[in-house]
């Protein structure tokens, strides 16, 4: 039975989507990952909203892009949190996506995080699930002690080659 | 029977609705006008769209504010055209609707008119009727007609009193 | 007689608007292509959409890009419904194209799509169409469930190959 | 001990803030409700953030206006979820309160709501600790129910009355 | 014969346009000031613009708002300067007018002045003629050298009181 | 004698001022071009801004990028017309250019062609020697018609190869 | 002899700069205000700012909107740090003003603040002297310890009295 | 002991942040480049603003993207100025980063430049310090005279060779 639900409207979306389910995946956290577009199979849309809850989902990850209804219609559903991620877009560069995900009204919230935000998705649903599981805080608690080393690592090759000679 | 349905997400969005209600009595179409939150009742929304079509309608008007799924998943079930309405939001002007009913994605097309553009809308599901309805299409130029001779008028009065004296 | 036209201002809108008349052919609809500026050759442009109702156009599908003018002047003559499609520019991203299509004033709607949404433009016009032809709304349904279809294949193989094995 | 803290960079957050204690109480959710400014008292934000866990604490719900630093900020030393509420700003309408809280750095995310959506952001933690606390979910499900019955009752009232004399 | 055409699509615009026509009077300009959409009376817009070089109009300012095709449509048949004014508009705050104005396609250029610029549009207006009118590139230095005095005017008053008692 | 003055802030605007020239030198008026920068040699800006009118220019051509003060500086001191040319930049796309020069305070107006406008800032200013200049008048008549002709052209290989087979 | 000058370039930007005298004042440091128009008045100001650094200015504050000239030209020819504030604008909020004035080519920079950010020019003029004054370094400080005060005042009138009870 | 202490986020900024370093080294400015996470290591970050002041910083340069906060962070804590370089972002073409850092609220400014203006920033340095500092400011008019002269070198190659023939 898996804890968080990942769902995407386009395979076009799958390199963000994939992000998160790394983090899922890097945190032990059970997962299942769906592609269902609330625009082109609205009833299959509605049909796996609706189950979301009985089939143990404590969280939606929704991914989509320009006109980006998904997210939004997935918190009209399920009960429980669902996370936006706005899709990069051509033309916008986002902007529609986020602003369809984000500016929800009153009563039916999408917690939206970066556009093109993957990792973030899979890190605040991990987030979440830790407000009542604390050996996954731990594990959370040890990637961002992961972060801070990985930075304190880059500083420490700038101090010791100097700018110029800095490569990534 | 009605031909066009409208339909809005919240009571907020009537003064604009009503617009569009206004040009379609003026021209004569039936309607029906009903106020359905996709994000608030997704159940009574679904079930209102999927019975668009049996009970007669040829059209809808979706009007929506801020992340404005309405007229998108209205379109999304509905098989003839959906005429989206952006409503004008405080913080975004407008913006927001207007992505989130403009760019929808390939398949899925949303008929959209201006921010707060109710009785463009009226006029464009006039023009759709009017297609197949000649005598429609009669009323409609003659409207067109009426349009012309208003700004006439206008331009009338400012040749007769010029710019300095002129008062709307 | 075909029964819509699709207009260009300019030869480069070419394969936006391929899209619109792809749909067209495959849902069996007459059209007629042309590219007329508006800017370039008013006195053409205005010929065309005074006689545009007389040749048995029953939509005009107009794109442009920029200060995008085409979409809106046809709506000022043609009594029935313009589609606009705002082309993507390099500076703007298509705001300016799209802001020029579908901001138009009161009495004078074009039903606007998602930039550069040459397919939609053509679905909607079928969709117009469709309102009073029984066949073609038929062949809609079946595109639609196309639609579906492609999108429950793409997550059946998901779900076969899970994400990280998955390639378009 | 609270299991919810809201903090906001200045008292004229409050009508925003406010909104979000109103339906943590009518929830029956337990909080505690400061100001503290991460820009004029850092150090007294570096002691509330650390200590945030310990007293307790499952969700943190920042609110901040222009270049809005306190929710994230709070994300970066909080372990748990923050919920970052972007506040309207005259000059560029929440544009900027919006990309200082969403855009996040991957690693770091924040639960971005509406701009001055502080009851979305109310739900939203309510939904967060609902993923393990089976009443309150339950009374998140009666509060969309309450939803929905509302929107049910306004379409009543226009059914009755026509939109012509509909009046909130 | 007047010099300068001043032409608005819609009486809401005449305290904008009123500007332009302020200036000119001072500057003892010909001009002729008209109310004509190019959206609501085609026929009657192409009758104006196509008479416009024989009935002497050196230039023509062309004033318009949202969608604002006139000063494009303007310049696309008048063969000499078309001067645009955008007009500011609730929604966008006049950036839908200024792009549909300045963003003109290669070969059809307009003359583009600020949002609501109506006295620079005026301004310009007399600044073409003055290249052929030495009388008035004279007057036009004088009204320059009144925009300095006032300056330094309102410079001296604040040397002179304060700017805690400076009151405009 | 030049009649009119091409000047732009940086070579990087070289290609988009070049057409500006290419647009003068096909319509045989004289122009010098220079590259100065209002802010890195401010003395020699003034100098040359000063001395335009006697040199003989009617016109100038200003370009410049991001915040682009060239134009409006030009305009201050000028008397005749200043035509701005914002260009494209890289992060806003122009918009900071566009800004920069179209939104002059009352009293100095820059004649602002769309970004990177080079083509029509050339015909603006032909079109303004133009009004006292009848045998340059007929030449852009002449213009405008190899406008119109290369349309037709287009349209010509459209009609006979079908949008399939077109290729630019 | 001042060691900050103040320079507006129209009356209706005083408010904004009154609050950065203000500031200067509350901290003891000599300036001069003047109202001076770079694009009305070139040659006054081009002579105000040639002599700023003979007169003691250390730091020029400068303050403009719409296509916001004044701070940037200062800082072509004044060689100590110039502070530009964007001044709201009615139809671009101040974007106009904020591109104008930060989007400085590479050489010539602007230390910009917010918009209408008067307070804070003024504070950031009195940073740059502390890098040379200890006492007024010591004074900045007694500044900050001030603003987290008055932070702590309202938190702990929050805490007494409830958010339900609490008036600003 | 540096006078200036230069800080990143992330080691995706060093490009921008090395053109900052480039011109403090050529005009002989001693500093210190650290790579500090505000959100990845607030401890660590908290730590090197604090110790700024006694390690002898005057100024501190700070760039970050999308949700910017280190030199806001920095501002919050360092009591001389902090100079903010926002980053060029992909999605909103670094609109976010100018945003959160030059939005700062009263009391708490940043002295931001243009997006990706590191070498601007590293000049303001120089200017802030340059005020105590006469060597130092007849270095910088240098660097202003070398600035110009590269401008008229490119001139006079103009002038050489024609725009036709003209590369850089």
């Amino acid at each position: 039975m898996a804890q968080v639900g990942i769902v995407m409207g386009s395979d076009s979306d799958m390199p963000v989507m994939a992000k998160a389910a790394d983090i899922l995946e890097e945190l032990g956290i059970s997962y299942e990952m769906k592609i269902i577009s609330a625009h082109r199979e609205p009833d299959v849309f509605f049909e796996y909203a609706k189950s979301a809850e009985e089939k143990g989902f404590k969280v939606i990850i929704a991914g989509a892009g320009m006109a980006a209804h998904l997210p939004g219609m997935c918190a009209a559903i399920f009960p429980m949190p669902v996370i936006g991620i706005p899709m990069h877009t051509t033309s916008l560069g986002g902007r529609d996506s986020l602003y369809s995900i984000v500016q929800m009204p009153s009563g039916i919230p999408v917690a939206t995080v970066a556009i093109n935000g993957g990792a973030n998705a899979g890190l605040l649903a991990a987030k979440i699930l830790a407000t009542s599981d604390a050996v996954l805080l731990e594990k959370l608690k040890n990637y961002s002690q992961g972060l801070k080393e990985s930075v304190q690592k880059k500083d420490a090759h700038l101090q010791e080659v100097g700018y110029k000679n800095y490569s990534k």
